[in-house]
């Protein structure tokens, strides 16, 4: 029988059905789930995203639910080709930059063109002198060349300056020289380059001669610098004998991307391959310049770290979505304190063991939005500042905050990666058996951001930058208590130093403010007791790593409490109604307690919050919880996650969870359409069809 | 160029290479790892690993090159002829149990006929009466019928006895009607049906004629029963039109395994169909009778947990092979204390924020082996017992120690299989940027194992068996300290209760009994509070999940703590050179400290440990972990993972980790043979074909 005539086209999930649910859920709480979205992304955002979604879910291409039954190699070609209809809308639609990345984060699949658009064309734009920008950016706006970004290599990833590929200048021919010395300097991970780009921004160590000798000449290496390179004929679209180039092979995720690796056997390329924006080869007299990189790089970086924390909001609000909504459908056992046990089981979400993996999660998506939203407007605020006749007092101040986001800005990106990669994790498994199913809609989301906790500086690595940015700043104020604070982190680490010999225990469960206090006297305890170890106790550096480690995330912890709850306080939540403020007060009070609770002994032993104190956050915790849980559907709806991006049976805005996770199965999956032969003596695998051996020939 | 006669033919890894420093690595311990492997899994294992290893490797259709190249679709067929061909060898070589669980351990990737070998023919065995048993066993062990096991449905899950099917005993025909009044009630997850199978056992309400009215007749419920049902026609291998089965579609792993949905439409089954050996219908009066379930079906729960935790120490153990391999071999900047920074690099696992992360889990596996260990030896030691005719008084005190093993166990299985399933990311986070791709061997391990924690009995769901069971036990000791102790669980308690008024500040650091005090004294402070706090105050149960999940994690961490100490003060490990024997008793130390620090407020709370102890613990396991550094790669040498098991570049035995790289992408990876167009204006996708619309037409 065909899916569409048999029986279970008359089945309807025993009541109350999820829809039923969901609607008495929403019903259940007066949040207005549209205007805390508004407050949250605001109009413009939500504008944007109605009038894209509109456009892509029309396209054929862009249709995902076949997506996870292809081959890998099938994946690239359907990231290529949604990549073409991408740029093709983009030229029809006259998409500014961020409609075009709206549709990406709709579609929801990277696409292979995807490191073209990012990192090579910022390459191009910040690397090039005026010549060469006028010369290349028409050609990388046109897509009439794609180029990509090749930086790491086999052996090498963080640490830039031991990379092996080398860029030998010849004076004779007036060519650079790319050459792979070892396999290890083979480029890897490099997206774009593996079957798509025609070009590539290459760093390779620029190797100039020394001094001259009778038979041969001396080289030295001035450190890793960018040239751009043909890699693949415009015509054949294949790499000259002197490359090897190609993809690498499977990766836990981005099935679509091209991650390349490449080699060079004595490549030459022409001295205006060098870009030349910060350092200079005069072609005549092979005088070598190099200029310092302007201070705007800290903005650039900030706002990248911004760009990842307004991220990994999203990537978890995707993962909460579902399992508050899910969850809240899904019934499991009578409570075991109901004597009567009857009527509907109850809600997975009301069980206390459920809520302390989700609702904190919730918690967290808040928490990551402030910080994110605080530092892209220091961003902005710098920006125009630099350009403009502003205030000259809070410009300085503007500026010196910005000196430290980009020392500590490492901390919260290692923390906000880790927050959302392990939330989605939570997630999934408080869904129980379904948690691990394609209905989740949360597979592909959850193998792609697996890479963020290693990419763009390793999580743990980069932590030592923020020890690094403390100790200093301790070790300035440490023994003049009168100097300025020239920001708000010098002012705890001051206020810290000035009083350290006695224990605040503030009493966080009374007023809010005090929570940011102990958040802060926690972080500066730690700093102080680094600085201690490293510079008086001398102590070896990497045996402090692992503190380390725990004062960046403090530093970041404290970090996120108080943006939350500098954003309470605002004009913007005060002017929201009574429900919507109390919600997000709860929001954030759960948010600095969970913290709290799990961090105790820190909070404990620093002085910043007394044992007693800290027993009764446990309890708290969960009286919040209680508060937070009739309003968490609603507050998920707030985050406006189109049904379209999450493709999820599981947390579908409508609730209809069992006819869509039957569905899937039934009327959508392949498999279903073979009929197997089972019988083990006979080789065939597709009944009636003698296919012995196919599927031996595709290993 | 064709890839083997490219250059990059000549090219070798940067010295020094992996392969020169592994060697070092193992020149550096004096460690047999020969010997550690065979005192860990016994010679039988080692042998018959061999063995089968010899036949697997040899099969064309084992070969793993190409698994993650293939479609969903492909990887069920591929699931399919791989079954096949392991049952045609077990018949040729004449393999046991033992040897064909080994090979399917080896191949390494589900089969469809799984659940068929497992929890079909398990229910067969235990459930029939005798005259069933002697009709199926015979088709069921040559595989002339292939069979499923369907308990949990769409809608329920842990809660059995909400399942919905129902089977209605009809007096007139004799026969059951098997039915599903909602789609919620449609059988879901159970594998091996969805594509597979011809017969099931199927778990439905047996509904029972209570009265007879004048025109229709009222049924009760009788609870869930099995009943055995050909799902599929022996030739045609379709379901009949009363049956709808089907697979479920893709999920996180298990790609090759067909996990079904299957709905009912008053489906007739006879009256043989019962499974009866504890429940029996008399055909003849319709009278219903039911046996209460042997208590050796205890002994089978514990079997089973021991499987998992002995599972989870080996799945951990493969994890932990490929980071210690690699990131000794990975080399990252110099020390930032090394003034010179000349030489090679450090090695990764030199860093500290690197040891923290990967020894303790390589602890972690031995802590699960012994407890695995000693779960299993228990439960073979109360099966001899109950046959012979044994010592009366240790077969009471095993007993009982089962009976207790049965109510905590549930903790072990949710701890064992959440540290294995975090380790795994623990570890592959830890190899940073290589840690995401296709040569960590880790991707389908991990998308696999990520079912452990939710499938039988949620990780969190479960560990309220273990509260209940330890409040019961206080209950029982909290006011007459005199009742005997029938278990050392029993025994911790009233150790605790006698003395709960102090606070025993063990000194952990000074001895190791020390350590399996102090485990024990934080869980009975658990268990107490737990006890007073649901049977003094009364406490809704709901609000104290979240202390009762606590209280399970104490207690399986006593239980691993507890067994890691008594196996290393064994006979067995006595006779163990000094090397081993020293690296073991670091491991402990290493396993047990790693773990207080985690939980230390706990600890402290409870007066187990002071703060002061506490406060050194964190420096004795960096000091710790220096010490089983050298010996690091020859602990992991010692789990004996073949490299054909690993299928692992990065975690290689001999450490050629970046040739085997290159060559997975440059030689095997099949995208690579294809050249695309990469202009966006022109829709065809592979270069000169003229394929517009090919890869659309897929979706």
């Amino acid at each position: 029988m065909a899916p569409h005539t048999d029986f279970a086209h008359k089945l309807r999930p025993a009541p109350p059905d999820g829809a039923t649910i969901i609607k008495c859920e929403r019903l259940g709480s007066d949040l207005d789930a549209d205007q805390l979205g508004q407050y949250l992304h605001g109009k413009t955002y939500i504008d944007r995203q109605q009038r894209i979604l509109d456009i892509v879910k029309r396209e054929k291409l862009f249709d995902k639910t076949q997506q996870t039954n292809l081959s890998r190699p099938d994946r690239y070609k359907l990231g290529l080709a949604r990549g073409k209809r991408l740029r093709q809308l983009q030229d029809v639609h006259r998409w500014d930059d961020e409609d075009f990345v709206m549709a990406e984060y709709l579609v929801d699949d990277v696409q292979p063109y995807h490191l073209h658009i990012s990192l090579f064309t910022a390459a191009l734009r910040e690397q090039t002198n005026d010549e060469q920008r006028a010369y290349w950016m028409p050609k990388v706006v046109s897509w009439e060349i794609i180029g990509a970004y090749a930086q790491t290599e086999l052996g090498h990833g963080s640490n830039v300056r031991g990379i092996e590929t080398e860029a030998r200048w010849d004076p004779q021919s007036q060519h650079f020289i790319l050459h792979s010395p070892h396999l290890t300097a083979s480029k890897w991970w490099n997206g774009t380059l593996g079957r798509t780009a025609t070009h590539a921004v290459v760093i390779a160590q620029l190797l100039l001669p020394a001094e001259s000798g009778k038979t041969d000449v001396k080289y030295q290496s001035h450190g890793p610098h960018p040239f751009i390179v043909q890699v693949r004929d415009t015509k054949t679209h294949q790499p000259p004998n002197s490359i090897i180039v190609g993809d690498i092979g499977p990766k836990y995720g981005y099935a679509p991307m091209d991650n390349a690796y490449m080699l060079f056997d004595h490549h030459r390329i022409p001295h205006s391959a060098l870009l030349s924006r910060y350092s200079q080869l005069d072609l005549l007299t092979g005088v070598y310049t190099k200029s310092k990189n302007p201070s705007s790089l800290y903005g650039q970086l900030t706002r990248g770290r911004a760009v990842i924390a307004m991220h990994a909001r999203l990537v978890l609000a995707r993962a909460v979505t579902v399992a508050v909504r899910y969850l809240s459908i899904r019934r499991q056992f009578h409570d075991r304190d109901d004597p009567h046990k009857q009527g509907p089981e109850l809600s997975v979400l009301d069980y206390s063991t459920v809520q302390i993996r989700i609702l904190p999660l919730l918690a967290t998506t808040f928490a990551l939005h402030y910080s994110g939203l605080a530092m892209r407007q220091l961003y902005e605020r710098t920006r125009n500042s630099s350009a403009s006749d502003g205030d000259r007092v809070s410009e300085n101040a503007d500026m010196a905050t910005l000196m430290e986001l980009h020392s500590t800005s490492a901390g919260l990106k290692s923390l906000a990666t880790e927050l959302a990669a392990n939330g989605i994790e939570t997630c999934r498994r408080a869904m129980g058996g379904h948690g691990y199913g394609g209905g989740t809609g949360l597979i592909q989301l959850n193998a792609d951001y697996l890479s963020k906790p290693t990419v763009e500086g390793d999580n743990w690595m980069i932590t030592q930058q923020v020890a690094k940015y403390l100790i200093k700043k301790v070790k300035e104020h440490a023994h003049s208590l009168k100097g300025q604070a020239l920001n708000k982190t010098e002012e705890n680490l001051k206020d810290y130093l000035y009083s350290r010999t006695r224990e605040p225990n503030f009493k966080v469960l009374e007023d809010d403010a005090t929570l940011v206090q102990a958040f802060n006297w926690r972080m500066s305890w730690l700093a102080s007791r680094a600085y201690d170890a490293r510079e008086v106790q001398r102590r070896p550096w990497n045996s402090l790593l692992v503190e380390f480690h725990k004062l960046s995330r403090a530093y970041s912890q404290a970090m996120l409490v108080s943006n939350f709850h500098t954003a309470i306080a605002s004009a913007a939540v005060q002017e929201l109604p009574t429900t919507t403020r109390n919600a997000l007060t709860d929001l954030f009070r759960l948010f600095a307690l969970n913290t709290m609770d799990h961090e105790a002994r820190e909070f404990q032993k620093s002085g910043a919050v007394s044992s007693d104190t800290l027993d009764e956050v446990s309890d708290t915790v969960l009286s919040l919880m209680t508060k937070i849980r009739p309003h968490a559907v609603k507050l998920v709806d707030a985050w406006a996650l189109p049904d379209y991006l999450l493709d999820s049976a599981l947390g579908r805005y409508d609730g209809r969870v069992y006819e869509d996770l039957f569905n899937r199965a039934h009327v959508l999956n392949p498999l279903n359409k073979v009929t197997f032969n089972p019988d083990y003596r006979n080789d065939e695998i597709v009944l009636g069809s003698g296919d012995v051996g196919n599927i031996q020939a595709k290993l």
